[in-house]
């Protein structure tokens, strides 16, 4: 239960974020539309695939879809100024990287999946509808570009798995995780927080 | 059988589709089969991972290989001047949506979906190969451009789950569904129908 | 044993492709392990997704997550100058490529696929890592590009299945096979061969 909301909101929010790049790139109400699709459900169709869950639940049941549409119907005629997007789809995609390696991670655990790898499939269900979305649109993904994007997923992930381990399954451990994940993409998008580049020699 | 027939109907269009966008970035004889190849399957493969048919049916047959060699070999030697290459792969992609977003549907119903599920399923496989081939070869994927892309496929796979649901299994219903999804995109292309533009304010 | 050993290798030659291609983007050293990630681990993720192996052996082992991890670090600290970078990216795909086209076939002959499956599979599998290093970072993935590339995979994942369905298991059959691909690859690149152009009429 927790996790279907939990999964809903992150589709939600990874929506808006398809649906701005959309309004940024200039594209039709159509063109926003798939992209807030493809950007909310990716993530989840990745993990379900790569657990062997088929169909993927966003196929499913009609939430699914609904709660992209509407994020990107509500994106194409509430957006801001196009220059104030930039700032916005940073907020929602941390928002919804959070929420996702903490769903992807519970997801995994409930199908059996080891530790280390339902750690590794929630970073990998937080990062791939932001990469989808990136991927399609043309830019470089946020998750190479020059911030801390995969380390909080894989922190929100692991904590998730590590209170399960422990046996804590209460409901303050996914939204406690989710919460340290969001809060430290946002420190480091503030902070424009860089790490080390290569040296040339 | 019909379901082989369109199935290796729609691998040819959209192998067509993915030579000649080869064509237009000069790659070589290889380049064009390869992208013939991922055009023509990728929406197959997508289909076949989401229902959980591991291998791909076009790992197992050689006909699935066969088709899309031929179109790439077929359009390397009289592919049309340059500047007719775009007309071209926008009607034989219409051609090749219409056709999968059909047979992916009924495949899908094959494998028990329910219908929603199903008609998704159409509509992705009806997506997916044009989004490959446009990925890789550095293109905005056709279903994001400024037309009407994803909702025909939607409703061509649409037609062809309601009418299976309502106990219709003779072989027009599939070849209708093709026809209407075609024609919408065809008059989409022709009338350079643009969907509405987010506002700026 | 000698499939994981010869995956290992295949994974880290990958993983400083990819780690090169982030040095050559001027990506920190976050992004650059990402990308040595997704390169060392992506022909084999869709090699397993399309068997049908799930969650894929990649997500299991804490060594196939080490190794592209180690491939980055190490390409991050000792990488040459900007302007010889290029050159290094081909020479170690050609081996990744050699490695993947040999494990991929023996892999899916393990899951009892049909000939002709298994060496599509060792091909795809080859191909994979590239491709997502490319698409990810902005580049043509060099399977389009002007030279033989995707060929010399076939041949090796073929020689590997012609030899296990004529009852050779010994470990010089893909060891052979895989020199042979890397070779042919080698030689494409150095003399620079270039497959025929498609005529503009």
């Amino acid at each position: 239960m927790l996790l279907a909301v939990l999964d809903l909101v992150g589709i939600f929010v990874f929506g808006i974020t398809g649906a701005l790049v959309g309004v940024r790139k200039n594209l039709d109400v159509f063109g926003i539309q798939v992209l807030a699709l493809v950007t909310g459900l990716g993530g989840g169709f990745l993990r379900d695939v790569l657990i062997g869950v088929t169909p993927p639940a966003a196929l499913e049941d009609w939430r699914y879809l609904a709660v992209p549409v509407a994020a990107g119907l509500l994106t194409f005629f509430l957006h801001p100024r196009i220059g104030r997007v930039e700032r916005l789809v940073n907020i929602f995609d941390a928002a919804g990287l959070a929420l996702f390696c903490v769903t992807g991670a519970l997801k995994a655990i409930d199908y059996g999946l080891s530790p280390l790898s339902a750690a590794l499939l929630g970073t990998i269900s937080g990062i791939g509808g932001g990469v989808v979305r990136d991927v399609l649109s043309g830019r470089v993904p946020v998750v190479l570009r020059s911030e801390i994007y995969a380390t909080p997923a894989f922190l929100g992930a692991g904590i998730v798995v590590l209170a399960s381990a422990l046996g804590y399954h209460a409901l303050w451990v996914p939204i406690s995780a989710a919460v340290v994940c969001f809060l430290i993409r946002l420190v480091a998008i503030r902070r424009g927080w860089n790490a080390p580049l290569p040296r040339n020699p």
